[in-house]
Order: C-alpha cells, then structure tokens, then sequence
C-alpha cells in the first residue's frame, strides 16, 4: 500500500489517502472512512485498526482523484524526530577516503525542514555550499525502547524517499562543526512521494538508488551498500530514544554528492533534483 | 501567570492549568473553560485568544487544586523543536579555557527527552559520564522566521527551568563528535516548574541561576553571563528555521558542571538534582 497525505480544492485541510492503479490517482481515505485521522502520525498511533480500515478501502470500488487534482503533502509531517544516519553507505565512505563507521553517527534535523514530494527547495542566502543527497527514509510505525534487531522491522510501518538536503558549509566549517544548522534550514528534507507499507516492499535493502541533478545522473548506487540496515539502526537508535510512530529514519546516502567531486559542485536557482528509489518513487524539488 | 501540564486522579488526561497563590496551587483551566486546548502547545498555537481566557480565569474565585493533590508535567511537551546553545555563558568558557563563541553554538535535543519537573532522570547503562547543566529556556508564542532581534520578544512566551543532562562520553568522545546522542537520551531534558509569562519576569537576563546535587551548590551564576541573549538567539535560529509556538531554546550553562571539576564527578543512582532560577522556580530530579 501507497499511504501519503494531500490536499485537494474541495477540502478543507489535508487528509489521508492511497494511491492507487496505474496512474496512481489517489483514494480519499477520511472520505471513504470518517472516523480515521486526518494525518500519518496519528494515523500510526492507531496501529493495526487503521490500517485494516485501508484495507477495506482497498477492496472497495472507490472514487479516485486524478493527480492533477491533488497537491501531494509529504507522508509524514511534524513527527516527533527526523534521525539521521552519517556515512552509512560503504561506497560514500570510499568516495572522502574515510574508513567505515564501527557505529552508527547519528544527527538530525527539526521535523520543520520537512516539505512535500513536489515542493520547492528554498535556497538560503546564508549558504553558497547547498549539496543533494538521496536516501532511504525508514517510518516507524511502532513505539519502542531497546528494539532487539531480531525484532526491529515489527516496529517499521515503511519506507519513502528522503533527500537530505545539506549546506556544506555551515555542516563543515560553521557552528562548531556540529552539523544540525547546515542539515535543517527550512525546507531541506523533501519526503515523499508516498509512505510505501513495508509489506509492499521485496527487500528494502536491495533497491536502485538514485540522483539525478537536471537530468543528469549524480548519485546511482543501491541500498544493499548500507552499513547499517534498518534493523540494526534501529536497534543502535533506540537505545538512546523511545521511537515513536510517525518518526523517521534517514538511512545515509551513497557517492556521487557535489561537494566531493573535482572541482565541487553545488546546487544554485532554477536546478530541479530528482530522487528516486526502485519501488518507492521519484520525488522531484525545484531549487528557488 | 505561571502556567502548567498538570494531570490528577479524577481527570482523565493532562489538563492545562495555573499555580496560583502562597501555595502554588493549581487551578484548572480546562474545567473553567472546556473550549481551551489541553496541551501548552495548542494553547500556545491559538495565541492571544486564550492568554485572554487566562486572565479572565484569574480575575475569578475559582477552586485551586492543593499541589500535593496534582502531578506535575513538563509545562510544554512534544515541541516542534528543543533548540540547545553551547557555550553560552562567558564564566562557562573560561572553566573550559575555550575563547567566547563569536556566534552561537547550536545542538538539539529530541522532546522525546523532555520530562517533568519533578520526574526521574533515568541514568542509562550505556554512560559512564553523565552531568548536570542547569539552564534558563525560552519558549516561543508566536510563529516566525527572519525574525529581527528587535521583534524578538514578540514571539517569545515565557521561560521556564531546563535541566540539558549530558553524557559527555557520548557528546566528546563518541558519535563522530556530534553532540546529540550524549544529549537527547530519554529523560535528559527536565522542564519546569512553569511556563512563567514574559510579562511575569521582570528582566530574564538578570537572574540568579543555581544548581545543586544532594544539596550542594554546584553552579551558582547568573543569566547576565549569557554571550549570546534571548533576542539574539532567536534572531540566530530564525535564519536557519521557522519557529512555532511551543519551540523551546534551551540558552546554555554556567560554570561548574562535573566533566571540568578535578577529578570530573558524574551523576549517580540515588543523586537528586535541583536546578533554580530566580522568579521561575525550582525543578528537583532524581536519578535512578
């Protein structure tokens, strides 16, 4: 299943909906079934008995919104926590000659970065060194605390597409190199385009992954060169932290970001940036 | 006004209440006027509408529940964002021998860290170094970004008591240097007593600020010894964020924490800690 959140002209503020069929219209699920909530988070929270609800909406003939009529919000907006995952990609680590992490290095950024599949990447006159990089987005669907790895994926509700945005400069050199500033300028964690049910997904850690910058092609590699998988990130992360439903897991990128290539290269006005994730989708973000 | 999550045994949820009077005692907001939020943040959301709500409740004799009979929660909970500030007070640099930051240091929390003022910190197995930082929080009313210094108490609520527990093993020595972990582990975020309006504080920059464990002072400073103030803070972060209401901004410590002592002390099973500012009280945390 498709699950994302949208809003349409005929409503009056976001709701829950499936995508669905080959032109992946989208399904209204608080029209279909009024008493679910209007957004993902709350939606997890519920657990088992939403989702069965979707379930009959599934195998039910229901009106489907073409996408022209919707504007896709990302799936999941104000979680509790935006985890994310540094150098977890054995490739990436080759690419700035520095060896495989023995741990995860765990950062963030504030759930207000968050913006939609289609929306605009906001180009800050504070940086000159804003760089792409694709990842793999885990969604918890489960609370927890010292998750055994063994049980980590009854925890996950699924997978969506994530780009973590990053201003190398204020990453690198500024804020006493702590990298939260340069990671969570507003509008730097474009998610989407769907939050894709684990049970939709053959194996999250054998996926195409990818990054193209005005059509060309930056970043190709594939989830199978994590370090960490999600079962063990989640298991390291919760040692420190209950997760809740809703939180999200940004599982690292691979090779092929702008500040590493010779000489580097970095976003500016008027780039479109495409990331894409074999059976997840394309999110696409124009950068103003 | 001091305003408060409170939660009691003939209530069945959190309710939103005020200390009132000699006693502290709370009166319940939610019962004096049921279309009132039940949680700071929504109450923070709806802005003047409710704080107007408030005084209306204080100008009446309404019954004030003894605090012995109420539980105190944290004043906010599930922010948007804890901002943190390193290094933010000229006494606390110098016990560090590091220069005074020409611009402030910034880290986060996550609020799933965020408890009571009365609640236990809970020592985790995997620190050895665990230490107390007492701080002066601000927490934010009203939405904005780009926001002028100037303007900034505009969108300033009201201050309350932070305790930013820290695992200085984790926060210097693992986790790639990136401070979170050692600072966001479940329970290190104590809040409290009350959210202490702006209007209630004469100057929020010229307040007593003390830490004790088991009765010992020590830290004992003042907020005049903030490099970086409230105003400029908020400036600061507004760059990079939008700030919503209910953010809080934890701005720092003074001298004194356990990791800079000779020997370093850390905290133990049975430690209770108080942190103390003048006008906003007191939080008393026990560790267990």
């Amino acid at each position: 299943m498709r699950l994302v959140q949208f809003q349409a002209p005929h409503l009056a503020g976001p709701h829950l909906g499936l995508e669905s069929g080959n032109g992946r219209g989208v399904i209204d699920l608080n029209a279909f079934e009024p008493t679910l909530p209007k957004t993902m988070v709350e939606f997890l929270e519920q657990g088992e008995a939403t989702l069965s609800a979707v379930r009959r909406a599934l195998a039910t003939q229901l009106p489907v919104l073409p996408r022209s009529e919707v504007t896709f919000l990302a799936p999941v907006t104000r979680p509790d926590k935006v985890v994310c995952v540094g150098m977890n990609y054995a490739d990436h680590c080759r690419e700035q000659n520095v060896p495989v992490p023995k741990e995860p290095i765990i950062f963030s950024k504030f759930a207000s970065a968050i913006v939609g599949p289609y929306d605009n990447i906001i180009l800050p006159p504070e940086s000159q060194e804003v760089d792409w990089e694709v990842e793999l987005a885990v969604v918890i669907g489960k609370r927890g605390k010292y998750i055994k790895a063994t049980d980590a994926m009854a925890h996950v509700a699924g997978f969506t597409v994530a780009h973590d945005v990053s201003a190398r400069d204020w990453q690198m050199r500024r804020n006493g190199k702590q990298w939260l500033l340069g990671k969570t300028f507003d509008t730097f964690c474009p998610l989407g385009p769907a939050l894709v049910t684990k049970d939709s997904v053959a194996d999250p850690h054998n996926l195409k992954i990818c990054c193209r910058v005005n059509g060309e092609v930056m970043q190709s590699s594939n989830t199978n060169q994590m370090v960490f998988k999600t079962e063990e990130l989640i298991a390291w992360v919760s040692q420190f932290v209950t997760l809740y439903p809703g939180d999200i897991i940004l599982t690292g990128t691979p090779p092929g970001v702008g500040v590493f290539r010779k000489p580097p290269v970095f976003l500016k006005k008027g780039d479109e940036v495409q990331c894409e994730i074999e059976e997840l989708g394309v999110i696409i973000n124009k950068v103003v």
